[in-house]
């Protein structure tokens, strides 16, 4: 049997979190790869770029996989607004928020907490070299990356409640 | 009104996991702790201790956090095991459980994730330095607080189907 139809309350919240976690995971992410800078050793000068940092691009798998996922659910939430039908919001698709909130959120956090793991502790033993600039850019888009996860675990508390109850 | 009693199966499960993921924390936290190198910085040598790093004391605050919270949920388990009765199985301790697993499992996948991203960066930072051995655990703790958050993480599954539809 198919569940009750979410009230249009509860999908706008849910529309507005994921374009909210839309919004930090872009900012993030452009952040996060435009970001450079030039270490200076010595005499000589190394280009540093956000590959160069293990950390950092593994925030860049969990971003991506974070705006990949945020972009479908906005899509099925506005085809379901407009069509007003529940051919996507059967209880297979509730099980689908489900998991994929629940594991995107691990994935959003875990990407977060990586970046300040590896921020925290490379940035004193570069004190001086010049990329004390780059390490604050690398605090501020695991920070959005942050935003993004907080959105997002919220989202999983309502497509957890929203669950069928078959178990 | 109070949901059907869980089944002793199910209950086992949940109690094997909460036992799995206390094992998991509790050597990783012997491994954490007790971890310590001498850095050798040209003739002088440097005691480094888990402290030091920043991400490690933040794994640190995670696994007791756990440690913590494991305890209290295998606590409640054994007893409504041992008496059968429902007092701590009502609809509060569902929505308790559903909240504390998710936070619990967050918060050690962060821990977890901070202690890789900080290792696997600095590490090749010292090499050389006969600290490899000082971050190799730093990685042992870090895989055992990963087993630690899949068998919460696996438990916030169940948590969440045994939520009562209230809202």
């Amino acid at each position: 049997m198919a569940p009750p139809p979410a009230s249009t309350a509860s999908r706008m919240i849910a529309l507005f979190l994921r374009v909210l976690t839309f919004g930090f995971l872009i900012v993030s992410l452009v952040i996060l790869t435009t970001n450079t800078a030039t270490l200076e050793v010595g005499m000589a000068e190394v280009k540093v770029r956000f590959k160069d940092i293990y950390a950092y691009r593994y925030m860049l798998a969990s971003v991506a996989f974070g705006l990949a996922y945020t972009l479908l659910q906005t899509a099925f939430t506005l085809r379901n607004m407009v069509t007003g039908n529940s051919l996507t919001s059967g209880d297979g698709n509730l099980v689908f928020d489900f998991y994929g909130d629940k594991v995107i959120s691990y994935v959003l956090a875990t990407g977060a907490a990586a970046g300040f793991g590896a921020t925290k502790d490379m940035k004193p033993l570069f004190a001086g070299a010049g990329v004390d600039k780059f390490f604050n850019k690398g605090y501020a888009s695991a920070s959005l990356l942050l935003l993004g996860f907080v959105c997002t675990a919220i989202l999983s508390v309502f497509s957890s409640y929203a669950l069928p109850k078959k178990v």
